[in-house]
Formats: C-alpha cells, structure tokens, sequence
C-alpha cells in the first residue's frame, strides 16, 4: 500500500466525461490498495473566466478579492470530482485549501506557501477516504483566501506530497511527460524518463512549457521526487528527482523559445551603476528579464542587450528609453523577431567542447548567434526567429540523435 | 449613524452592471453615515447550473459535496460586489459564510443555523469596512460547508442582523414588497406597507412569492422586524414586523396559488390511524401537503382529499394508490386543474362573517368552492383553476378596493 498524492490539471478536468474519467482513474488506484490525495486546477477555462468578469468592473481589481473570486474555480472541481467519485462507489472527501491545512503568507493573488498542516487530510485518509483538495489556493496569517498564482497547483501537489510523505507525487497534465524537443517541432524527439531537479528548472526557463519553475524549486529544497504523465495517455511519464552526473549523455534536452524580444542600450557611459539603474527600473515594474549581455568598449562605453517575454517588450522599450536618455545613451534599439535556443544536461559540467559543437551545428545550419547565454548546466543562443525551428532540428541532431 | 443589513437576491446581480449598480447604492447608504452588512445570493442563474453540472454525473449527487458545489456561486458575488464596491473608493470585506460566523447543524443542501459568532463582522464594521457575506451558506461542526436550502440567503441576513443588533434589516428583490394581490393580475392590487410576521407567513404559504416562510418565522421568533424592497425601484417596501390587531382592514391581502393539484381518495374504511398513514408515506418522501379535507360518510367510509404542488402530484398519486389499495378504498382520483385562493388578515380574527362574505363573493362570479381550510387569520378555498383570475378580482374587490 502506497500513499499516493494525483494533481491533475484545468485541461484534464475541463468537461463532466472528463472529470468522470479522472474519477475512474482515482478510484482504481485505490482499489489497487492505496490512499489517496488528489490537488485539482479549476475547470478549463474557468479562471480566464472569473478574470474577464473582475475586469468588466475595473481594470485592476483588488488582490485580495480576486483571490476570493478565483478560489472559487478550483471548489467547483473539488466538488465535481467528488460527486464522481462517490458515484463509483468509493468515499471522498473534499477539501478547500483553507480546510487543507495550506498556510500561505498574506500575498494575494501570489501568495507563498509557508506550512501544511497536514492533520486534516490524514485524519481523512484514515477515515478511507479519498482526499481531493482544491489546489492554487491556501490561507493567509489573517484568516483570508490567498491564491499562489501561475503554476500554484503543482505547488500545492508538492508540498502536500512533501508534508503528508507520500511515496509517489504525480502531476497528470497533457502531454506524457518530458522530451528531448518539442515533438511537434522535431519528430526525432524522445522521451526522457527521468530527468533532475536542476535540468527540469531550466527547461522551464528555456521555454519549454511543462511545468513552472516555481514547483520544481519547492521539489529540489524539501526533495520531493515527483512524475510527470499524461492523464489520458498510457505512457510512464516522466521521473524528476535528484540525479547525480550520468554518463554517456552530455545534453538532455533542447529547446526553443519563440516568444522572446531584444533591446540594446547602445553607448551607454560606463560607469558603476549603470546597469542595476536600468535593471532596477524594469524589476520595479515586475518585468522578468531573461539573456543580459553587456559589452564595453575601449573608449569605456558600453552596450547593454538582454531580452524579454515579446508580451513585455513595449512597457520595457519605454523603460529603456526613459533610462538610456537619463544615463547620456546614444540610442536605444528593440528587435522583435529573435527566438532563444538552449541545450540542457547535467553532462555538460564534466564534457568540455559542448558549446562549440552546438555553435557549429548552428553556423552549419546558416544560423547566426546574436546573444549568448550559459550556465553550468544550459547555454543559451539569442538567434532570428525565423531560424529557430531550423536550428532547434539541427542541434537535436548533433546532440541527442547522433 | 445605523447599523444597517442589506440582502440582495440574484436577479438583483445577475450581471455585472447590475452589480456596479447595487455597489454605488451601498457606497451611498455608507457615505450617508451608516454601517452597512450586506448579505448575496448567487448571481441569476449560477445555482441551477451549478446543479445541472452535478446531475450531469449522478441524478442523485451527494449532499456534503453538493454544498461545497453550490456554496461557490455567493463567493462568486462576494468577489465582484467588493471589487465594485471598492473601485467606487470604499473598502469592503468579503466574508465566506464560514468565516462570518454562521454556524449551522450537519444538514447538508437544507442546514439550520445553529448560532452566528459575529465578531469578526463587528471587527469588521469597526475598522470602517463595508462587510459583503456569502449568504445561503454556513460551517458545520465537523467543519464542512453546508448551505441552507432554498430562501437560504433571506434567513442569513435576517439572522445576522439579529446576531449584530441591526437597527435596519433591508431585504431587496425585484418587486416593490407586499401588495393586496398579484398586481399582475388584479390592476386595483394596493402596495401595503407594513404587514404582520403572521400575515406574511400565511402570505407565504398561500403562493404569493415574496419570500419563503423559513426566513420569516426566524424573523418572528427572535423578533427582528425587516422591510422587503425594490433593488432597482424608488418605493419605500413593506416593513414586516410584530403588529397588535389593526381597527379597520379586517383583510390585509389577496393570494392566488395556481399551481395546485387535488388528489381524492374515495370511500376508505374509517378506522383510527388511516389518515396518519397516508399522510406518513407523503411526507417519508418529502411531499408537502397542503390543504388536507376529511368527511366521513353516515356508514362509515371517509373521503379524504388533499393538495399538493402541481409538480409533485405524479409521485403523490403513485404513493395515495399504493395506500388506498391497502386500505381498501374504493378509487383514488386526481385533478390537475385546481387553485387555491385565500384572504389573509390579522383582523379577520374579530371581525365575524369574512368568510360568508368571501363565500359570496365567489359564487356571484359563478366559482365553485371545492375545498375549504382557514387558520386564524386565513381562509383558502379550492377551486377550478380556470376560475382563479376571475375569482381573485372579485374577492379582492369585495374585501380591499370596497
């Protein structure tokens, strides 16, 4: 007997057929003999839904609000998937995050996770019952519904995971797990089976969509190994746990992220300080900066590049203008046609020579480098857009296919 | 300054423009110098979705699950009436019915509130929030959501408006109060404007659809006088309260039910205990009886008849045939075609002859009377349907408009 904690996400529950599938899923688990705790994501497109309503009323609504409003989407799955549940025959017991002993700090609409207090759900679980808690959501010091934002029910799987000892956490989603690439964009791609903690943060970083950052972090600090499958799919899915260096494979896996956009600060005096400026300016209004490359130059100016989500480039572009005039800059530049390719391997620590042969699969290939990036286990090339899926094929070759 | 309580029904908030709405009439009650609590339902019709979602996997859903299901939809308007609230410049509270306090029994989809904790209201109140409460709902003691059942909202307001000493209790739905009859119907029909608990739970169970009994006999028995309002209209409602015997109007009201039905069961062997046991088996399946007739014949046989809503009357029929043929009566019939029309009035209680006069009044319009029940302060007659209208106007001429 396993204790067993499921997160299935919005998609796998985003019609009744659906949510009755996922109940019969839950219940064969348990009749194989195991406990089970189930974290659930709103309905489909319930949150877009509750968002546009709050909008209608004004553009910036009230965190703490919203948090009350959006809470409610993950209940109605709770819910739902109870009543599934109970009409295959086996008991459920339903928890808001509140009743799940989810105590979060008291920022809304993002709110951190700061304990579980697991009692509840065990006593429930003792009691034979399936558990099925509301994901996203938790309760503030002051006795109000918080939210954790984007990717905040995979938290919630985690750290329940963590705080009840489960022996198995598996986050169902869409797709079966992780891929060398994505699939749709390079045929060739395989499946990985597991994969660490360490190479799956920076998949997230590099644009491959699987699961956010944040769940994965909270996964490496309290060490809690997770999966990643498909819902309605058969296969293993994907193990994400501490790894220690592999032989053989130097890189893991490739991606490409499409949605990126540069700015250069061109001639920018070079003094102390110049940069945190601009950075600090852009951090201020909560925009995430991703490649930064700085150059000097021998008459001690400097030309400062680094790209951003294309959603962000207009309100950074203005930023940087603003800044680059107040700092004497000759000219600020914004390109929004580049793509950001990057390997992944907990290899490339111990194989020298990785970069060179992803920048010569690249130059084969006709591709230029704009910008690059790395870390001790990822590097990261800014290129043109329309190069990216061309070179995401030719650097899966040279490094996983061959 | 007055504490005042407010309920608003779900046509009231059906969309978002009628929330804006009913924010800026709170915002002016508050800016007027009071304290306001205000009580929702569920926007229009999220409660009947919500419904069809669970039927959707089992007609029979699960009750504990069901409330957490239905309890969502007044979350849903707590949200969106503090963003409104809040973007008209004031600061609102939004409270979950669990977090206000309202304690209620295990009775889930149909719970009695037990006791209100008010002081996280008054908290509330005192740092100068305007407090908005999911109504219809409330905390068992086993820490499950329970909801109340239908008019649910009406009786969470009227019972924290005991429970914080309110000096005002304001019930706001979509008409103006109480009037001497369905103006629909009877153009003459007059707006009353105070009327007794007494009055207004007969008006209640004679099918005038203001409000549900449940609510007001909370009301009058902790005596909380409460007025019934227009959410959109300019009318002053109807203040319900504990009135002594008026001098004049021996009639207050006018009440039409049309959905009736009449179930006769002929010639059953007039022993003790037969008449309980018909009626044992309705209610064991929840069927609500209305008028109840009983005439024994000189050779010993009863003809017992009764009313139900027209919408139970087929599982009604299957139980009173079931029975009859135990009992061994002679037939069992059925009328669809019926109403009840019944006058209302705490003064008929001295005042000798209301009913010969209702009598008289109907046979001048050529309406037979089928069945006859009074109470205290009621007389209801059953009689065709087809001559409900027509009868409602005569009675109402005869006793309000002379």
């Amino acid at each position: 007997m396993a204790l067993i904690v499921q997160k299935y996400g919005g998609s796998s529950l985003a019609t009744i057929d659906k949510i009755k599938l996922v109940a019969e899923k839950i219940v064969a688990e348990k009749r194989a003999g195991n406990k089970i705790v189930v974290v659930v994501s709103a309905m489909g497109k319930t949150t877009d839904n509750l968002i546009s309503m709050a909008m209608e009323i004004t553009p910036s609504p009230p965190e703490k609000e919203m948090d009350i409003l959006l809470s409610t989407g993950e209940m109605v799955s709770v819910a739902l998937l109870c009543i599934s549940i109970e009409s295959c025959g086996e008991s459920a017991e339903g928890l808001p995050g509140y009743f799940a002993g989810i105590k979060t700090d008291s920022s809304h609409t993002k709110a951190r996770i700061q304990m579980i207090e697991p009692s509840r759900i065990l006593k429930e679980l003792e009691n034979d019952n399936i558990v099925i808690i509301a994901g996203f959501q938790g309760l503030s010091p002051e006795n109000a519904i918080t939210t954790l934002g984007r990717g905040g029910s995979d938290l919630t799987a985690i750290a329940i995971a963590a705080a009840v000892k489960a022996d198995r956490c598996d986050i169902y989603t869409d797709v079966d797990g992780v891929f060398t690439a994505d699939p749709n964009i390079v045929p060739e791609a395989k499946h990985i089976p597991e994969i660490s903690y360490d190479e799956m943060l920076e998949m997230a970083s590099t644009g491959a969509k699987v699961m956010l950052s944040r769940a994965v972090e909270f996964a490496k600090r309290y060490n809690v190994p997770f999966s990643v499958k498909s819902t309605f799919g058969k296969g293993e899915g994907t193990m994400v746990k501490e790894l220690s260096l592999r032989e053989g494979a130097d890189v893991s896996a490739v991606s490409l992220d499409e949605k990126q956009a540069k700015i250069t600060i061109f001639r920018v005096p070079d003094r102390p300080g110049v940069s945190s400026k601009i950075f600090m300016a852009l951090g201020k209004e909560n925009i995430n900066v991703d490649v930064i490359v700085q150059n000097v130059s021998k008459d001690n100016f400097a030309d400062i590049s680094f790209t951003v989500n294309i959603t962000e480039v207009e309100k950074a572009l203005k930023i940087s203008e603003a800044i680059g005039k107040e700092l004497g800059a000759e000219n600020v530049l914004c390109d929004r046609d580049i793509a950001k390719i990057s390997i992944i391997g907990l290899g490339m620590m111990n194989h020298p020579g990785v970069a060179g042969r992803m920048f010569q699969a690249l130059a084969k290939v006709g591709t230029n480098i704009e910008m690059i990036s790395t870390s001790e286990i990822k590097i990261s090339c800014v290129i043109k857009r329309v190069d990216g899926q061309k070179a995401l094929k030719a650097v899966h070759k040279e490094f996983i296919e061959s």
